[in-house]
């Protein structure tokens, strides 16, 4: 099978729960659920009743080097078979059905089979055929059924697309980036003195200049200039260009004036 | 051209953002980025540069009905015309940069998004071509970057799932779904004295069958049944078919005492 012996250095991580895809119908997809797996952390995939058959070339085409999750990925008949051994199974369900089982959002899942990982159970994910979805019976056998937050005005979701929404959920819900920073590599973000240094720099040549000539106005035109400098997180680095950029700006003044004078 | 003139009846949501497709190669992606646009409510499309030119037919087979996004979809030679009307830009950037600039999870970007769309101002998020993703004069003309919270051993992210992610989360912001409810349709859940009352039943019958004979450990066999029935939410439905269970279970007996009586 080629690539079987390529591919990105995956493994299991501990508590990360199990995609079962249920009738799959195109290798195409699989491989791309296994490519959305990889990036989630997801690891163990497991097929039941493939409709074309197991292993399919096409799959491993498609994965984008998560060669790992393809080539460890098992078979089964049944949905029963391949959750024999799990302890919570979670059934993805697009549209409502008269059921009665808990409904757990994409994000409201991920932090259950977080809790389910910690305490050492295994738990699966059922995803349904591309056309179909799951039918009644595969979901009576979830303990619940997660339905994602999308748009109700378009429904058809790719199953690849189902699968990265929900790793990327299982991921983040582990995730500790902050929502907002300022990345700043070798600089740092500058103080408020050194914001002052330069602006003192700043209102020194703008006086200088006659820029800020009109005493009444001055107070008001030296605060808008302060307002936009103190907006951002402005770094060290910026600070000693715009340091640079008024210098330079001035120069020709103060050349000019040493002419004159 | 093909499907143009089907699809969903799909319309931009007031203050959604502008996705931006820099460079991209491959029309299939561009189809299946109009596809997840309308799972997360998005609706303005942008090409900068398509590879191949535009239009492309093969866009419209990926795309699964979101046709009109792509009837849409404005094309322009350069990032600087495509972003001229926009106040707020947001780069997609799986890699970290040596650049000086806040950097936003999905989340966080997302949560942004809807302040600005709410403040009528306009909002592009750029996403880069497949391969090499951005390039640094496209993202010096973003506002921010923004970097998704997924597996850094596996960083090969599809241009459509990237948008996915970012399309799922702009729905999500303003998502009010509970994380975890019970769907019960036309049954209710039932109350304390509901099951009180099924209890008292169970119970019943099982003094008289005589399973509860073992008068010590009676309290703490009853305990440990009603554990079990606390658990979950019962509903009223369950309840009745419970109730018949118990009753028909119980008949046998019933019959063969009177019989020996």
């Amino acid at each position: 099978m080629t690539g079987r012996d390529g591919g990105a250095d995956l493994a299991p991580l501990p508590g990360s729960p199990t995609v079962v895809l249920v009738r799959p119908q195109l290798a195409d997809n699989i491989g791309a659920v296994a490519r959305a797996m990889a990036n989630g952390g997801l690891f163990h995939l497991r097929l039941v009743a493939p409709r074309d058959g197991w292993p399919q070339e096409r799959a491993w085409r498609m994965a984008s080097g998560a060669d790992r999750i393809l080539d460890d990925a098992a078979v089964f008949a049944t949905v029963a078979e391949a959750v024999a051994d799990m302890h919570h199974v979670y059934a993805t369900c697009p549209r409502p059905r008269h059921i009665v089982k808990p409904v757990l959002t994409a994000r409201g899942a991920a932090a259950e089979l977080r809790i389910v990982g910690a305490r050492a159970l295994r738990a699966a994910i059922l995803f349904g055929p591309e056309r179909a979805g799951l039918d009644n019976d595969d979901m009576a056998r979830a303990d619940a059924l997660v339905r994602f937050p999308l748009n109700p005005a378009f429904m058809s979701l790719n199953l690849a697309q189902a699968v990265m929404v929900m790793a990327y959920e299982w991921w983040s819900a582990a995730d500790e980036t902050m929502p907002r920073v300022l990345m700043t590599n070798e600089t740092r973000v500058a103080n408020k003195g050194e914001l002052e240094n330069f602006l003192g720099h700043l209102m020194h040549e703008l006086d200088e200049s006659g820029f800020l000539r009109n005493a009444p106005k001055r107070p008001g035109m030296v605060r808008n200039i302060r307002h936009l400098f103190e907006r951002g997180e402005v770094t060290q680095q910026e600070l000693r260009t715009l340091h640079g950029i008024v210098t330079e700006l001035s120069l020709g003044r103060r050349q000019r004036g040493r002419e004159e004078g």
